[in-house]
């Protein structure tokens, strides 16, 4: 099933563990701290045990959602790449 | 339906506008760049304009999923708030 991993982590070091064990499962990362992806109900649940241990005591708030087909199909996105809109220099700016 | 928006806009002031505007709709903060609450379709595609008015051509990746009611039952969360480890000061850290 389709699961979305959304973290808050103020450590570099742990923000980076995490993200490479999302990496690991073939998770993909949809934002600097969110990732999407296909796992199964075991995988997701060693995932999470993973990163609980690599978390340990440190701060960290780690949230995962399942989302279905149906909901995936229903996402919304917004992007916005500031640097693309930049690529006429011939405004001065 | 209850409806997740996560975010990445790198300007402070952006990013602190579009959590105004997630809070003024219901929604309730679960982590910092994360609102999670119940919104219908109309609204729900009232406040994406809203965000993308106030994005206009400023930098930002704004992904809201709708979750349905077994999904957000299936919602894993793992929270460590590293201060409340910190209450015992009888170790000497």
């Amino acid at each position: 099933m389709l699961s979305l991993i959304i973290y808050d982590i103020p450590s570099d070091k742990l923000r980076s563990k995490v993200a490479d064990i999302c990496k690991d499962y073939g998770l993909d990362r949809i934002q600097f701290s969110a990732f999407l992806g296909e796992i199964n109900h075991n995988r997701r649940e060693e995932l999470l045990q993973k990163i609980k241990r690599e978390i340990g005591r440190k701060q960290a708030n780690v949230q995962l959602f399942p989302i279905c087909d149906k909901d995936v199909r229903l996402r919304q996105i917004v992007v916005v790449n500031e640097s693309s809109e930049r690529t006429d220099k011939s405004d001065g700016k």
